[in-house]
């Protein structure tokens, strides 16, 4: 390897110019990505102009974010990378429940709710009981237990999509739960909707033949004194884009029943216990 | 592997997802760049803190391009992903003069000039005589060669980047061989200069360690029919940032003589031979 560049030996001669005093971490990190995109470089030996259309995709995708839109998390979310992201940070025993993808939906400070309460408010959709409970790894129930959720309304959009047109925090709410660790709440069914697909990352999509549609799931965030906080979605599992969501959130695990019980006025009923890691 | 997403077969999930109908060579170059952002982030555990300053170095990359300013173009240059990409590209014959990354500061149709003459328009710099032969594989001059050259100026920089301070098509032009092949000009000693620094890529270099200079060079765009064209440099052989390019643009066998004359008017002499490939 000589100072100078050359073909062979191009991440090498990059990364030692990193300077020996800059921070240990970001040396490290850095040097794994320059190796790894010097090598993806190689491997599919990359035209000229295909470089010109990934500079010219990823000033889009930049230029396109604002304070409302965030389509280089889109772009992270499409090709599984916010997953893997996720579950590299959310390791947990086996039974735990897993984590999802966050999501650019939640919002902070939602109103807090008695257990049974309704959070539809724009009487769309059809509604659903969410119940269940929150456990600890010996299968006791965790009282106190936070648990903020937030669906989309029957049309599958989020009160923040439709301000003005859906009442601010329709579909969601914050629960507490006593000595029982007992959860209950009637939301709607969830719908599976698009993500944003008018920008790059839907044209890339388009271009792999893929569709921008996630399954139907309902918005979990779930924490506790002494516990590993939970983010995560319960999954319909009738839904057509199971296996296909745009964003790879669905764990098997998360596959939740749907079941309908039509007793007149609720028509579905979801079940769902959290099984906790205690935290450290 | 499933269908659904796991940690373990997170690249692979997200490739199968393309669909079979989708161009085979961007199933090709997608497949490779996900196989590789899934490794990088599996082999440095990337922080979920880690992928929010991802996150948001991208935007801001993205947003501070316009019209003027590239700054992903900068974060490829600064990163060696340019060169490797322009490596891959034009892989040439030993003895054949070699590529170096294009710049941003070309223009099209620069003034054609007459052999011996003065690019420099602003009296400001060293004066320095260019000169060479353009060459064929066997070392017979290539008449009819186009060579299209630019530098800086003595204060470090291209017209372009001072409209109104330096006259138009300072320091550029184009000459074209006669039947000797050989090219003569009289330009200024290029200086070394910083790439834009006071964004986002500025800041990266910033924290690896890394200044943002990069050599003095003067641009050469050699193309002649039936040979393949080259873009290049030459580098000013004593300059102090030779061995640290910010762009990594250098190469061993662009390092050129720059030699003291003092003649009374011309005060530096860089001799340069092209050797050309022919095309195809």
């Amino acid at each position: 390897m000589t100072t100078y560049f050359s073909e062979a030996d191009s991440a090498q001669t990059v990364n030692a110019r990193m300077n020996e005093s800059a921070n240990p971490r970001l040396r490290e990190v850095m040097t794994s990505l320059v190796e790894h995109l010097h090598a993806f470089a190689r491997e599919v030996q990359l035209t000229q102009h295909e470089w010109e259309l990934a500079i010219d995709f990823l000033t889009r995708t930049g230029q396109l974010c604002s304070r409302e839109r965030q389509e280089f998390i889109l772009l992270s979310d499409a090709l599984g990378f916010s997953m893997l992201v996720d579950a590299i940070n959310n390791r947990r025993p086996p039974g735990a429940t897993e984590n999802t993808v966050f999501g650019p939906f939640h919002v902070a400070n939602a109103p807090e709710r008695q257990m049974g309460d309704c959070i539809s408010l724009d009487s769309k959709g059809e509604r659903c009981i969410f119940e269940g409970r929150v456990l600890d790894p010996q299968g006791q129930p965790v009282a106190g237990a936070r648990i903020d959720v937030w669906s989309d309304n029957a049309d599958g959009f989020y009160d923040v999509q439709q301000p003005g047109i859906q009442p601010q925090w329709n579909n969601r709410g914050i629960f507490t739960t006593g000595a029982d660790g007992r959860y209950r709440f009637i939301g709607v069914k969830p719908v599976s909707y698009p993500i944003p697909h008018d920008g790059p990352v839907g044209q890339m999509l388009g271009h792999l033949g893929r569709h921008p549609y996630r399954p139907a799931h309902m918005h979990f965030l779930v924490s506790a004194p002494g516990f590993e906080t939970v983010v995560t979605h319960t999954f319909v599992g009738d839904d057509p884009y199971l296996a296909s969501d745009a964003v790879f959130g669905v764990k098997e695990t998360l596959v939740a029943p749907f079941e309908r019980i039509d007793d007149g006025e609720t028509v579905w009923r979801s079940h769902f216990d959290f099984l906790l890691t205690p935290a450290g």
